[in-house]
């Protein structure tokens, strides 16, 4: 099992530059305010495809040699991968597949296919997206670029951090969403070579701890299908991911499903920019751990703005009773 | 009755500087493709109070002489001039209150009482809150700061397109939405100025065209409570704009709800950013008139943000059959 290395988020940046945005940092009075924090969020909903993932497939598709590239790529993912692959893989010119949860946002598919992507609908279960995949695979010959559990990704995804380090100096704390762990992985890898002393906190929902529980229980722990308005934290981590948060996680936070909606709602309302309920996880572990990031300087990583604007979660009635009055 | 100058502007930009942000310039391949044109959206969403009703204001307020000042300010307004207005008082630490129609969003209600400010409720009637603005100046003194028909507040909003210019250099057009004109007004003035072949575009509802109709009248022509989402153009002109869009206007491009929903929608969807329906009326504008801005280097002001997210256009079902397959 290769581990990537920060020379390989180097060449990363390197690679895929011309390829994604260097996002903007933004700072909020209201949420400085709110949580004594010097808070500094890397807003990557304005990443190309709408989230960070892109670094990571970029990195992948345009590392691969042109023999392998003729057979295109291939993956599964709940959304923001399977969007970004397929971006990296049209400004290539090579085919794409991808195995998604017919649950997915439908806009989220679509977006897949105007990017020239082949959308192939599965079961919304680890077990089942993991089975299809095989399958495309199989049956192509296409390179696999697995949305986590790949060094290729983890290494693009660590090019967040490193872009974040220098806009705004040593943090004390960086806050990120976790789901397969990719981000918070790069995140771990970068900051651990350029600025050791910075702490990781992965952000978690409670509808989907299997990380939280992993930690504790000091192994890989799965949930299968879990319920949580953050989509796209719903899958397990995988050996390379595990290696980074079970070495460099500082702690894992968890957030209840109200919290993840009043955070999106309040950031929307506020900073009057669109986050997907994942970034908003971030947000809302922030929020609830005041006392650990209070007087410190702490980037939050806003991880993409992918959403579908007819289903937000306050018009489910989530988060709106304790916004009242803010 | 005194018409600014754009030495007004930029006596403006110094005294406002320090109150008001530099808000940044967007730009967006996706409605430059759909478009035909190159498009430099400065983006007041992000302003302080949330729009760019805070540059008038904030040059009204901070311009009193001391002896003024201490009876404090007054207005009536749609929602964001009493924002901006209280945000302003609250920083010079005058006493601020606003006459509000009663069917103005909530958010923008309780906004101005979290900057200090008292609101006072009307009927949804320019004559009405005329009225009830008229009874509070008699018995307070306050300084009626109207939210566009005053000098101070047209060369506070001619700032906006002060940046805007030296920020992307010469544009060929600039699209503003209009309702009472305060916005494009000081847009004409700054640019028929700095940038004399600029022309300027006011765009309107279709369900709110007393400007189209004064344009074509000759005259003002007064709607009282007309129907639009665009909740901040129901106001008509007043002379002070009326000079303006009398003399500099190019046209007024009038858009649909269903078209204003629509833009809306597409700008959350693919910039990340939140802007209000007026926002979207001069949007909804440069979409509908390719024909004018093909080929053209066009500044589009997002006049504000401030929108109550439990009732978007979308959810009422405006402006998502025309959207379907973006």
């Amino acid at each position: 099992m290769y581990i990537p290395t920060f020379d390989d988020v180097k060449a990363a940046h390197e690679r895929i530059r011309s390829h994604v945005h260097r996002t903007p940092v933004l700072t909020s009075t209201f949420f400085n305010t709110m949580t004594g924090a010097d808070l500094y969020f890397k807003c990557e909903n304005f990443q190309k495809a709408g989230a960070f993932k892109v670094r990571g497939a970029s990195n992948a598709v345009f590392g691969l040699c042109a023999d392998k590239a003729k057979y295109g790529v291939a993956s599964h993912s709940s959304g923001n991968h399977a969007l970004s692959l397929s971006y990296a893989a049209g400004r290539r010119g090579i085919d794409v597949t991808v195995v998604m949860p017919r649950t997915a946002p439908d806009a989220k598919k679509d977006a897949v296919r105007g990017y020239g992507g082949m959308v192939l609908e599965c079961e919304p279960s680890t077990a089942a997206r993991e089975a299809m995949l095989k399958d495309v695979v199989d049956e192509t010959g296409a390179d696999f670029v697995h949305p986590y559990n790949d060094h290729r990704v983890i290494a693009g995804q660590g090019t967040c951090s490193l872009e974040l380090n220098e806009e705004v100096g040593p943090l004390d704390a960086v806050v990120a969403p976790i789901g397969g762990g990719g981000m918070i992985s790069g995140t771990c890898l970068t900051m651990s070579n350029i600025s050791p002393h910075t702490k990781i906190y992965a952000a978690e929902p409670e509808n989907a701890d299997d990380v939280y529980r992993s930690l504790r229980e000091g192994r890989i722990v799965e949930d299968d299908a879990p319920q949580t308005i953050a989509d796209g934290l719903k899958v397990s981590m995988r050996p390379r991911t595990w290696h980074f948060v079970s070495n460099h996680v500082a702690d894992v936070l968890l957030v209840s499903e109200d919290e993840i909606a009043r955070a999106m709602y309040l950031v929307w309302q506020r900073m009057k920019i669109v986050i997907e309920p994942s970034s908003a996880v971030a947000m809302a572990a922030v929020i609830r751990n005041r006392d650990i990031f209070n007087g410190k300087r702490v980037g939050v990583i806003f991880t993409g703005g992918n959403v579908d604007l007819t289903k937000l979660p306050w018009m489910q009635g989530l988060g709106l009773e304790k916004s009242a009055g803010e």
